[in-house]
């Protein structure tokens, strides 16, 4: 069997659940060399792993090339990713800075493999809030299409990395420590000015995330929508290659360490009814569907694990075709380590296929 | 001045806080009488007030009885709500069993006083989620009519009572100590069996509170929809006198302690525009409105505050009268306890305008 020579760039989060799913999934590894700002040595689960910082020569000889750039500042896949396709690596960048390009293929495996084959040396892993839905919802928009998606996220910290994840953690001992929801730092006061009674602005910096639900992930931007919510529209409309679907989302920070949680509603393009719809999900691939109104997904219980978790399945009474489902799903796992080393692996089928000069000409 | 006798039945979070608002809002308060389970004294906020059991006479001379009763059990008023109008007094009940019934007026001051006029003794406060969704788009239902209200709700613990909150603490302790989201208590363990990967079943009892986003709140009912999302739908109808309205939502726990979170989706029946709506906000009463999409309202800086607070107003870019907005406001105040203070102070305003004959012959 072939094997492939693998660079890592980046070990936040992101970075380490790649580490540790290129080696669960017996990934056909030949060389790994693992690249970050600063070179050190790193334990995960109890192995070590050697980290570099990047040079010239960094990306010789490596076929594929993970970047496990971080969202909400650009990824070092803006910096580095030419020079890595230029030694010949397919690139594969988990940062939000290249997605929407026409020549950049934005791929969910389960969703549109097919779309990698217009890569011109960069593939895109969607946003992770993005991927659930379009997972939980692709076996139904492909036989029944979709006429409007309205999204309420339940967002996970460890979305905004490892600093995030230390301040909620912080905070929750400070809180517990003084018993009061407000923590003591003067940075994450939450009293409000007497004009703006019950506001947070964000000119005065990041709320306290313990205790709370915060209303905005990335940065405002057209009509009043985060960055956030724009990516579940654009990279939506970009997945399933039709921009007719009608999306629109709420995203929210909640204080849960791992795994984002979506209340999905849906209204169908064809009639059809909740046992159909059931019928697909049982069969949908990377899903796990709970049919019994009384099992449902929960955070807590899916951090690690690689599917996306559906349950609370109903009709809205009053509207046909329409319908609520919740969705759950490890946002560091399928929403980003996993999905990056799922495209890789298909790049590696792609290659088993066809020829390395096939590969080189597309690319 | 004409002053009021009053009773308050039950001192958990919500009696308590009636206490509170009662004196806040100095109202024209003749005697107070406490009844709970146990005779005891108690303190709020530095005074001291005595508690006792109810006896037959307890409700005699009393001109208004709140009653503070939980949701989920029975309320307290289903046992001594006939004995508190027979002796004379008008009940105020906070709990969840007469609201739907045609010979209870389901009353939100600011959005349908004139239905305490209908009144046969006891009057109900809807539910905390249903009052704040109700305030926040009571000026925009009049003036523009509503088609669809698709909600999403973040509620807080406190919701769930007293020892929903210990609950939090006590998980948010342990879990800091341990330094993982899992609590150490097997009753609230998250660990999943083989069968059922990532799902909680319901027949395992309640799930963690802390870090964890746990979409059940109440039982579940008719269509796989639980009590609570039914709530929404039922009261809003009621209040609004307008079954036409097509309202569905997913109701979902956060680790939040006080203050309810909703993100609402809304389809206006008239042609309207974001400026419209924006000026209808602007003058609602009992409504804070923020403009500025970078300044919106939180849990942790709304608790203890009255007004309903709005914020992340905006259009739907893809579907024309169709709108989102971030809706937060203290559940045991304006959700409970001042919700029903101000109900009680309607009736005060009407006594004083009619005769005591007049009432007594509504009664």
């Amino acid at each position: 069997m072939k094997k492939y020579s693998v660079a890592v760039v980046g070990v936040g989060m992101v970075g380490i659940e790649m580490l540790r799913v290129l080696k669960e999934r017996n990934f056909p590894l030949g060389e790994l060399r693992i690249f970050a700002r600063s070179a050190r040595d790193i334990d995960v689960d109890g192995e070590n792993y050697a980290v570099k910082t990047i040079t010239p020569e960094s990306f010789k000889d490596i076929d594929i090339a993970l970047f496990a750039g971080t969202e909400g500042e650009k990824g070092a896949a803006v910096r580095f990713a030419p020079q890595a396709i230029k030694s010949g690596a397919i690139v594969i960048d988990n940062g939000g800075d290249f997605r929407l390009r026409s020549d950049v293929p934005l791929v969910v495996p389960e969703v549109n493999p097919g779309a990698i084959k217009r890569h011109k040396g960069l593939i895109a892993n969607p946003n992770c809030t993005t991927i659930q839905m379009v997972l939980a919802l692709n076996e139904i928009y492909k036989r029944f299409g979709l006429e409007q998606i309205i999204l309420s996220s339940f967002q996970a910290v460890s979305g905004a990395g490892k600093k995030a994840v230390e301040e909620l953690w912080e905070e929750t001992k400070e809180a517990a420590a003084r018993r009061t929801p407000h923590a003591a730092r003067q940075k994450i006061n939450t009293d409000i000015s007497s004009e703006k009674r019950g506001a947070w602005s964000v000119k005065r910096g990041a709320p306290q995330l313990a205790f709370n639900a915060i209303p905005q992930i990335g940065s405002f931007g057209e009509q009043g929508y985060t960055t956030e919510e724009w990516k579940t529209v654009k990279e939506t409309h970009k997945i399933f290659e039709d921009s007719s679907i009608r999306i629109t989302s709420t995203c929210v920070r909640v204080p849960v360490f791992v795994s984002h949680s979506e209340a999905i509603y849906f209204k169908t393009k064809k009639n059809t009814c909740l046992k159909e719809i059931e019928e697909v999900l049982k069969r949908s691939e990377g899903v796990v569907f709970f049919k019994d109104p009384q099992d449902f997904p929960l955070p807590l219980g899916t951090q690690g694990k690689d599917e996306v978790f559906v349950g609370r399945l109903r009709e809205d009474p009053f509207n046909k075709d329409c319908f609520w489902l919740w969705c759950v799903s490890d946002n560091l796992r399928k929403g980003a380590a996993l999905n990056a080393v799922q495209i890789a692996e298909l790049i590696c089928s792609v290659r088993g296929e066809t020829s390395d000069k096939d590969l080189d000409a597309q690319h």
